[in-house]
Formats: C-alpha cells, structure tokens, sequence
C-alpha cells in the first residue's frame, strides 16, 4: 500500500473561466470574489451570458492536491464526477498530475459539476458552482485504507454544500484519527462559514479537525467579529495548528501562543486569483507532512499560491517543486 | 437576412492543450508543428500519456471567424460538432464571440472533435487531431443565405480529410460565386497539401477559390520545390490573391506581379503558435472585406497572429478590435 503524504477530499469541478467587466457581476447578481452556488437552470442562464472562455480542471481540494504533487509530495483525492467528458478531463488532468484519484463516477446524472468563473480586471475570481455529481459523494466513497496511509486528510468546508459529504468527512476523520494520522480543512469561503459555522466549530473544537486554513474574511466570519486579532486568538484556542492568509499581506500562522508572519511572494502581475488559497494550503501541507519548519510551511505555501494568480487557471502549469528548489525551500 | 463580411468552414474542434518536452514527441511519434490525424484508439493512448491540460474551442476556422467577430467583422460558420459536452463549449465560445453557428449537430456519435496539442518550450504547437463528428460534415450543412450574403467564403485544406466536407465546399463555392462573392481557402498545414495537392491546385486553376492563404512550408510543398519564389510565382499564376505567412519574417502577399511585404509583429515572447495562422487570415480578410488597401490587410493580419502567439489557446482572450484601433489599423 503506498503511503500518501496528502488526502484531499472535495467538490470536483472542472472550471470554465472567462474575463469580465465589473458591471456583469452586478447585473447579473454575482457576489464579487465569493462561490456563488447555482441551480442547472441559473448556470444555463449565466453560461449564455458569458464571453467566450477556456476549461481547466478545478475544485478546491482537487487543486490543493495537484499543488501537493506537483511539489513532489504524495497526494491522493476523493471527489465525486460523473462519467461524462468533463469528468474525463477532470480525471484525466488529477491523475497526469500524479495524484491516486479513484472514486467511482456516478452514471451520467447529475453531469460532472463545473464552475463558471469570472475574472475581473484586477484578477479577482467570482464563481458560480453547479455541484452536479458532487451531490452524490458520500461515506462510500471513503476509501478507508487511503485515509489510514495519509499523513494529513484535507477536505473544503465546501463539502458542507452537497447532502451526504459531510457524513463521508466524519466517517474519514474518524479513520485518520484511529490511524495517528491529522486532519485538516478549509474554511473556504467566508458565505459558506456563514451557512455552517455551528458545524465548523464544532468539528474544531471536538478535535475532528487538527488545522485549519482560512483567510481573512472567512477567520472573522467564523467568529462573527471585525477584530483580526481576536479572531486569531480563537481560532488557536480551538484548533490545534491555523494558516490565515492576507492576499499580499502574506499569511499568519498560529499554533498556541505562537504567531508566525509570512511574507506574500511578490507577483508581477494578479492575472487571476483562482486556486490562491488552493495552493498555498497544498505548500503548506507538502511543507508539513515533509516536516519542515512552519515558517518554511508558509513560504512554500506563499510561492505556490504566487505562482497560480501569476496565470489563468487554478492549478499552476509549471512545476512547483523546481520553483520551490530555485527559491531554495526544499 | 444579415449580410456577412466572411463565412468560415471548417472541423469543429476542442483543443486540449499541455506542454510537454521536445522528447515527448519523438517518443510517441508526433511530427512536430504539424497537425497529425489519429483515431480514436491513439487519442486515448496518448490522452493516457499526456499532462495536465487546459480546454479552448479550436478548430482553424472556427480560430478565423472568431478572429474576425473580434475585430468587428460580422462572422458566420459552419462546423459538426456532436451534441456532446465538448460540443456544448464549442457552440458557447464561437456563439459568445458574436460568430452565427447553427450548423446542425450529430446526436452523439462520434463525438464532438478534440485536437490535443503539445506545446514545446520554443512555443511551438503540435497537434493530434480526433475528427469525431467532423466526418459528417456534408452538403446538407451548407446554409445557402449564408453563403449568399457573405463577402468572402472562407474554408480549410483540412476539409479534405473527412469524406464528404469537400462536396460541401464546392456547393458553398458555387453558391458563392453565383452571388458575386468570392471564395477563399488556406492550405492549412503541409503534410495537409502533401495529400492533397492536385485536388488544392485544381480548386485553384479552376477558379473555384480566388484567395489562397498558406505558410512557406505549405507553399513550397504546394509546388514541391525549394525555391520560395518560385512558389509565389505560380502562385501569382494559380490563384488571384495569395498570403504567405513567414513566422518571424512576417508575410508577403501576392496579386498578378505585386509583390507586398509584411512585418511581423514584434512579440515579447512566443507562448504558443496555436491559431496564428487562423488569425492572420482573420485580421486579412477583415481588411479585405472592409475595404482597406492589401497592406493594411497584411497588418491586421500580423496584429491579431502576433497577440495569438503571446497567450495560451487559439482564439484572442483580448479585444482584437481594440487592439487595431490602438495600431491605427482601423
């Protein structure tokens, strides 16, 4: 059995990305930098609406775990597609990658779910999810001796959304915990903690889950505050390990009493934020589970996320691990 | 009815689009820069060995009117896709350019074409085309207010491949001609005129098509000979108005004794020369319909094949009307 460095459980998306002007978004009733979840019939409406636009895989733990590979770590991936051509581009593209990707397809309804992404001139992404398969992942698609291999199980608070994912997270947790192993999440977005923040709280503070990734918005939004810092304070005392990114201010990292602050890398140029926070938490964890200092487990996470808003698309086209060796983290 | 600048036909396709090594194409036998014809059983071979991949409408007229619906031009096309995923993005993407498509599509089988294309370091493209659907392309596609109202009809050498697109062409042609229009063609790729080239120079001779567009390669293989300018002159011989892109060295266009030379656009860097052809021929035959002199024509061409080269996938992700504005081409 091969042993994962990171497990990545998530919506499985394949993204279609198109630029636009500001005034779209706000005529046609998208939240600027959010998931906007959508029904068949809005993406029908949107899709007929947009300019015309490039596909590339996407889903946030799906681009975490091909950041993780593309670093040279292990990684594996549940998500639920359909078996439909977009799913075979989404499989297709997560295991070229190298990352173990084997959960069942569903038949070919509802079809593999897709994002339309709009990104506005100053790069930032606004989606607009159809969940589509998604919906159907469940505690049967655990791969239990997966779980039991990686060092860190990862999954998107995203999984809040679809009926049954959760069921599947805890059922994984619970494998991962009984196996030594950690488990982490992201918070995702600051409308999703809004939509299930009992939830997320209480997976923190019953020690379902060890790390938590979240930016700005979604720390305070979880605690329902404007204090940065008092958010900060509570997220250490309910969870165990914390990465906090602040787009070009960097991110913070918080264990305990301890904060540690981590430059963003300098970009030339923002040309889509798609994958941003994706990406730094696949430099995190491949930081992490190699064992590396958390200072390191930043910067790793600094300069993959540089890397993926320097381009479009959410998973970064070029190697990671020898960016990584030419900035001299490895 | 709408009156048209130009009608474009052509194989409908999907790009799938990775980089890979100069040694991933010896290893696995695809001709550099050309665009190699596979079946269904090598698409799936080499989809197994190819990268992470991005997803763009293609096709080479599809590129063209695309092209043209983007500096201004009114823009029709004809294509087969399948009524598939592939086939959906295909109509979302020229439809969204502002192009008329309506081409009936195939239930589902074959499936909607996909070209899948290597990018090498140097930015140099080499395709590996499924045609799918493309094979159903007929005569019955043909839409003849369509053809009837456009300035110029515009189609592929690559049409020779499929079996029945050909009669297609020379209905649209006749149709075309009898309306006092005039009909256009590109030699599409050089192995494409090694297959072809007494039909090609017979399409010409024949006055079937009175506006050539090829590369030097093409060209050269056109009139088998080495000497460029011997190819410009029987060219000059064979066809009324010809365009012969250069890469680097820009083009020269060709009438009776005239001879005019183009430069190429500078470019910061060759990303990939996926659809530069398509989009000189794009920026030409938007001049040429607008009535603008035949070196203007040659510009626009060189503008839009310059911006194409500088970004991912075959089809401008900026305003190319924006672009010749800014040039002073309009």
């Amino acid at each position: 059995m091969t042993t994962f460095d990171v497990l990545t459980i998530g919506n499985a998306i394949v993204d279609i990305i198109a630029r636009c002007e500001e005034r779209f978004l706000t005529d046609n009733g998208i939240i600027k930098s959010a998931m906007n979840l959508i029904d068949a019939e809005r993406a029908e409406l949107l899709y007929s609406r947009m300019g015309p636009a490039l596909e590339a895989s996407g889903g946030s733990a799906g681009n975490t775990a091909a950041g993780i590979a593309s670093l040279g770590g292990k990684a594996a991936y549940f998500g639920k597609i359909a078996n439909d051509q977009l799913g075979e581009i989404f499989t297709h593209d997560i295991q070229a990658q190298g990352v173990h990707f084997r959960t069942q397809p569903l038949d070919t309804f509802p079809p593999t779910a897709r994002s339309m992404i709009f990104v506005t001139e100053d790069g930032e992404r606004s989606m607009n999810t159809y969940l589509g398969a998604c919906v159907e992942l469940g505690p049967e698609d655990v791969e239990p001796d997966v779980v039991a291999s990686a060092a860190v199980t990862y999954f998107e608070g995203y999984l809040w959304d679809p009926p049954r994912a959760k069921e599947a997270i805890r059922d994984a947790a619970r494998i991962a915990h009984e196996n030594g192993r950690e488990v982490s999440m992201t918070l995702s977005d600051s409308f999703c903690v809004n939509r299930y923040r009992a939830e997320f709280l209480e997976l923190m503070t019953s020690g379902t889950v060890d790390i938590v990734f979240a930016n700005r918005a979604e720390a305070l939004a979880l605690y329902e505050t404007e204090d940065f810092s008092e958010a900060l304070t509570r997220l250490a005392r309910d969870c165990r390990l914390a990465a906090v990114t602040m787009s070009e201010e960097g991110s913070i990292i918080v264990r305990g009493n301890e904060r540690i602050k981590v430059e963003a890398t300098k970009v030339s140029r923002v040309v889509d934020t798609t994958g941003a926070g994706d990406l730094y938490a696949a430099g995190f964890l491949f930081g992490y589970t190699a064992g590396k200092p958390l200072d390191i487990c930043g910067k790793l996470g600094s300069l993959a996320a540089g890397i993926v808003i320097e381009q479009v698309g959410p998973r970064p086209m070029l190697s990671l691990k020898d960016a990584a060796a030419k900035a001299g983290l490895l």
